[in-house]
């Protein structure tokens, strides 16, 4: 069974990141969550990156912030499409660091960057991802797309009768 | 057989998004390439959004300059992983713009978001994504790695002689 | 009789947007206010800019924040005047994204963008856009114009007194 | 019959202001083409405010660059819909400058404004907003946006068979 | 005698400038202060800037924020010096508006401008520039410097201390 | 009689600082040039601060790129009104740091920052400083405003008979 | 024994500047604490620069905020490596100015940037700095750096407990 | 004898990195440069880092651009004093991501960063640290300074003539 992995840089990254456990539960999609420092533990980054593939996972998120290199790193280990979170931590300049070293990866080495603190839309791709090889997952994403619709269509009505 | 899509606002975005197709073509990934403007073809994107999916399509390259509005309204149609390249077109500020209106998507709606420019690294991670699913395609990406140490080491060596 | 539409991506736009509505209800012009998400309700927004026009609506007010993609898709789906309004929504990265996805339209579609959190003026702006050729409301205006006047004199009064 | 004002601060911001007219010309729409310097020439700025509304101009385009306070000042004293072109000029800093001073504008004195160097799309909401109460020139922007979906669709038939 | 015209363009700007005028009261300078907005009293505007030199002003500190053209307007109208203060104000970017539509005007038409709600530094430019002529008022700045230094002392002593 | 000195950080500084000094000849203002380095030469940077106002200095100019000491550390040495221009030099981020290093100065301490590049505005400000109490150089700046004017308006002239 | 200063603009940078003290301290480095303002005590500046030297200290640590000049100077004045920590202070613009004005520094005269109110990577440079030629502290290091691993490690098992 | 290492992520780094040799053979001090990818060569970053120290190596330089990890994975994996130059690479965006993604280290791993190409300078801080305990770099250093003082006053006395 596919497997997503979610990886932190640190725990007070974590009220962020439970936002993409949260969405691939709601996919019923296993998931495996760790802390994995690209500057505190770069013994362990090494062993994350190389050996994810072979264990099942398809697709690694992850969160990091300030001069975050935990995406970037862990693509350069990976041949797994890695998904970055940009978070906006507390030593971050408004959250611009945390963006630009994730998104800016030199060719060779991508990394499927999502907005600002979206570890939501990490979530949410990393099923995506799945769902393009996998009918069942992609029929969920558009079930959960309607709900979406739903919800603004609600949402305009509540608008019109007040 | 599995389909990437390399779509673009304008025609002067080719020079840019070529980089994309010639890497999925260097990994015997087949590639439909088109036009698709948000702003002057709107149903246009709208037709393609929502029928991508349904004809064979895995992964969608969407690459557009200044408020670039066509990653994120084809992740809005489409229930396909969606690919943003920012490209830093004549009437864009330095690339910002290109840059944060694909990346920073709303809650619901990825977009995978890649550096200025960084049409290459589309290829690759759309080429990743097949990969999840297809242990022939991972195989040429780790292969593909290789390469890219190879050179590395090669262009170190060199320095050391001169 | 001329109408204006108030748009926005999200019931969450509805505190700032509100500034518009109250500012063309002062001029005594019929409003009409709707939810309409580019992300979500793609369909919705299709048919809403394609047909506005239709049923005598003057001038589309379009608020939206993050990457905000609502002004520039109903510009261009209608032939209308469309005015944007950024929203310094909570996922904004201090609001530079909003600006930049409304402001930064490629040649061909324009959207009338005002300052981040700028309802109240799109407001007045759509009120002149209709004074343009409503010598009615091009008095109204004048007269509102005086008005502003009067209250900086009174502060400057007030200022001088202390 | 209606007229538009096209007004810049400077002779050198001619070549970029020049798409606006053309535009316009294009639209058969009467263009009056002027230099208002709002820190050269201050009276001139004064006149030409208090007065455009009552010669027959409908709407007020102004391009000015680095601290720009054409579109503003004008604004101020127009009553009239004022349309900004913050202008990329030698001296700016990368446009922000221009851009900021013409979009920011504080409440009861809205400019409409447009992108960096975005004449052109200046020229066509200048079209737009006469159009809303002109059916001959709404008329003429829906051929006009058809034109632009032809010239894209044309682009996407050239590259499928290159 | 010498006087310091002190003005801004909102009463909201007068907690920040209210410390221009208390620097300037400690220096026993006669200070006159005003609203003056450009955008909402552009004949105050004009009757101020024009007439400023001929009553005695030999100095005018001007404050503002947001899209800030009180101190360039000011400066285009008058041949005395003028230091602009950008004001933080509510409705800016961070402030970046209210220093770039201050800092950044055209060969020809200088404003002195000073930090980012540096009306304190207003203050004191402006004594400097009466102290240029007036060797009473250099006397004072130098020991007002003096007095900066020994402030400082003591908190170095009380740091060892501690 | 007065005098202003224009001082910079290297030799690379002269073609934007020369715009200084030419605008000072026109207006027949004494003119002392010099290269002080805040960060090469320190004890002359120290010596020119102390020393200046006792023969006959009444304004420094001070231009210097990158992260610009210069005009903040003379002012600090100084009690004259210290002018800054910021240069864009070729070690500058886009002049960013050149400008923030000069505008940000602590409470005390102002610098009185023209724009990036701006020596032009900065001869004219040490100008107008003088010109508060000498009523010669006064006339002459009401002068110099009227070229200005007289300049916009033969343009404008030119491009109605164009 | 080994010295290392630490200095700063202002008693305010003190609470983020402690953070660098209680670094050193742990690793029984001497700490020697002052306030030193560029702009307001510039002869302490000019003494302190041209003699820490030649009385043990090895290394300085420079904080400010703001256009902070004070860790450049010191740079300028002393053979020494300076360490320079870009404070958020409260007149600073999100922190830019100070980090640029610090960073930027021209060829010549380094300073060693820091993250914006890294004073803790401050004390830990200047301590591997001291590590470079003193075996005990580089041990003290390399045990430092096994302790920020096992509170990593720590927190991935509470993660994966919860 | 000490050593210093000069890496960097790509040889098209090498005409920005060659300033930071060139001083350092300057000052008679041993160098070793290689090509390290944190990016494409892992393995290599990782033993770099890990034994650098062992072999003599007192200060490692790391230039690198765009999202730039290099300097930051090589600080965590070694206990040297590392310092970064950010590169601004053909794919930066004005250099921006270069610089936050060396400078904003996260608490316990500090990077002294220099200015945006500014291997020369990262040379010169590499004598300074080895200076801090070898009198004789030391002394070099003092009169490298005074080099510095003389060829600005070379320069001063040129303008004076001219």
């Amino acid at each position: 069974m596919s497997k997503v992995a979610v990886i932190m840089g640190s725990t007070s990254d974590m009220p962020v990141m439970q936002k993409a456990i949260d969405i691939l539960e709601g996919f019923d999609i296993e998931v495996e969550v760790d802390i994995v420092s690209a500057h505190r533990t770069p013994e362990k980054l090494f062993d994350y990156g190389k050996n994810a593939h072979t264990r099942g996972i398809k697709v690694i998120i992850a969160g990091a912030g300030g001069a975050a290199h935990l995406p970037g790193m862990i693509a350069s280990l990976s041949p797994l499409p890695v998904i970055g979170v940009p978070v906006k931590s507390s030593n971050s300049i408004d959250g611009w660091d945390s963006v630009l070293s994730i998104l800016q990866m030199p060719g060779g080495v991508p990394v499927a960057t999502v907005a600002l603190d979206g570890a939501m839309n990490a979530g949410i791709l990393a099923a995506q991802i799945i769902g393009a090889s996998d009918s069942c997952i992609l029929d969920k994403i558009l079930l959960y797309k309607e709900g979406l619709k739903t919800k603004v269509i609600k949402g305009a009505e509540d608008i019109r009768k007040s």
